[in-house]
């Protein structure tokens, strides 16, 4: 009986223009011509590790059981850092260990993780600079035929890991939140959650937001709730609160960024 | 006997870096894990209905009969706007109520619309925010298994649609034409075909195209009929008339861009 | 029998937003529904002819025996310019004549070359401005099914190249080299591979390059045998010496571009 097809996702900082990823491609259609190979982004910033966490995290659980993530962002290429494979009850992920999967280690109980160091899977001429081809292509292929993520190399218990920035509650009840990703439309993602807004007992259609002199009352459920170029805050597609304009960027118009605090009471 | 294999289509505003359209990828794949799925564009300007419009119309019947077309450019996302199914004999069309189907309701046949409202069809947990992801993508995966869009929920006749910019003749004979898509070369591309172009009867070889001060006289019929960097008018792929520059950009060289006016006489 | 899945993949500079890329895709897919397409690159610079030889150069060899590479970078498209298909033990090549497969044609022993007319591949209606779409689309196609290149046209000997820069050596022994290519990460990647630094027999420990004011002294192995912000040389990931900077863009530190000199010595 033939098997589910697999699935490898790919998040990278090699951009489109130089052939890198479409060169990992073809190293995994070499070792496994039946795979199903799906870009999740590979325009991530150069060298932006958390920006890639977080695409990560709002991503993998939508793939099918059993598909392979490779996180190629990979400042340290060529170094002593590690290269990890993650098991979790669903996925494997490939990445270097950078923290990039730090989300991945928070959300997922008791993963298994494997430093990858069996080099009979890797391309047998093995440059410095591209691992993406010599050792995450070959190694997601090989997964993806079937080979048992355990022949990748021994287990180990700890790895790297960034911390996520955490909203902050005063002792007056205001949150301190934080801007952690601003998307292509000026989206400006920040680290609060309806759990976290819930706790604070002000009631979503009553709490305040406060960006510098900047003040929205109330959390919309839907962009067109307000005006268009209004700002309002909803909660994204990742249930994660954030700040929008309708047919507008957020990240323009309010000129706010990455890292920037917001502050929510009553 | 197994059928044909079936093709999605995508056209978005998502962008590459965020991982928006990777997302709809993993929701179809862990439908129908053997679906292909082509990206048309996922770079349509931020909430740019007409853009979208116009590459939809350009491209969709150099697809496979039965292909889905799933347009998601939808500022009107959470809002009470409908999504849509439109069903021509060739295509299943995906794409919200805001008129970005309007040419293809101008040149197909009674076409038949249905309302998608269905929620069996979508995900189990509906954002307000990606309908991408928790609508369209669910949908498209369960038509190309072959679910009928008759499922899909009540047919509906009027839907929006938004006005093509006509070119206007004259009493004294002058077509008045617009620019109404520069596409990455830097190409015009007019809203003027060969039919309008025949009917003037003047000839290709000696129509005038009237640009601000510019002016071009007769139509090429290959780039290279002009010298480097000079500019002119020819047929281009979709049938309609384009101003370009032969190993330049016409944008960026005349200084035009989409709205701008063209005279054209004899 | 059903034998291995063709493989198909993508060299233009018709950039992601048009829908040009995606209508070829429709077409490849109505001819071989079963056709595996891989991007290398869309997003060649517009018309840069070298550019895209660099990257087909770089990719091409880790595809699997048998891929068709289609480049489409075509300022002459509509002239009288010929279009190509170049048969090598692996692989064939379908592509403008105009030295796009230049760095093919240096490597490859004796590939046998045909020049594409025959019009039955073609799309019955021809325009002057898409031959991605109405020739190399469905001819590549065709070839992915089976067809026999031979069928496509009659046997040739000489195609247009373009002259790479080589590397030259003075009489007292000092090396010129030349920016090739500048990749998106800013990586300066040379015209010198390392038999040419072996055959200078100073050490790549020892070996000086000189950029302008700037000194780089000894090969490193590793992005991370300097600090951040520190610019080093390194064998690249396609053999070729490439002038880097750790956890940076050497493009933008050290305003090096393409076509720009460097010299080693000792």
């Amino acid at each position: 009986m033939p098997k589910r097809k697999s699935t490898i996702t790919l998040i990278t900082d090699f951009g489109l223009q130089d052939g890198y990823v479409g060169v990992m491609k073809g190293v995994m259609v070499n070792i496994n011509p039946s795979v199903s190979i799906i870009d999740i982004s590979n325009t991530i910033s150069a060298q932006d590790i958390f920006q890639a966490a977080c695409v990560l995290n709002h991503s993998y659980n939508y793939f099918p059981k059993g598909t392979i993530h490779v996180v190629v962002v990979d400042p340290g290429v060529g170094s002593d850092r590690k290269i990890l494979c993650l098991k979790t009850e669903d996925y494997l992920f490939l990445a270097p260990d950078n923290g990039v999967l730090s989300f991945i280690i928070a959300k997922e109980e008791s993963p298994s993780i494997r430093e990858i160091t069996n080099d009979k899977f890797f391309l047998s001429k093995l440059s410095n600079t591209f691992h993406g081809r010599d050792i995450f292509a070959p190694v997601a292929a090989q997964l993806s035929k079937g080979v048992n993520y355990k022949e990748l190399g021994d287990r180990i218990d700890k790895i790297n890991e960034i911390s996520l920035p955490k909203p902050i509650l005063s002792p007056t009840g205001k949150l301190t939140a934080e801007i952690i990703y601003v998307d292509s439309f000026g989206n400006l993602i920040t680290n609060v959650n309806k759990e976290v807004i819930d706790m604070m007992k002000i009631g979503e259609e009553r709490v305040s937001i406060t960006m510098g002199r900047r003040r929205i009352n109330g959390i919309c459920s839907s962009y067109t709730d307000v005006g268009d170029n209004e700002a309002l805050a909803i909660f994204g597609s990742s249930g994660y609160l954030e700040i929008s304009v309708n047919r507008g960027s957020a990240g323009d118009i309010l000129k706010l960024k990455k890292g920037d605090k917001l502050v929510l009471g009553n």
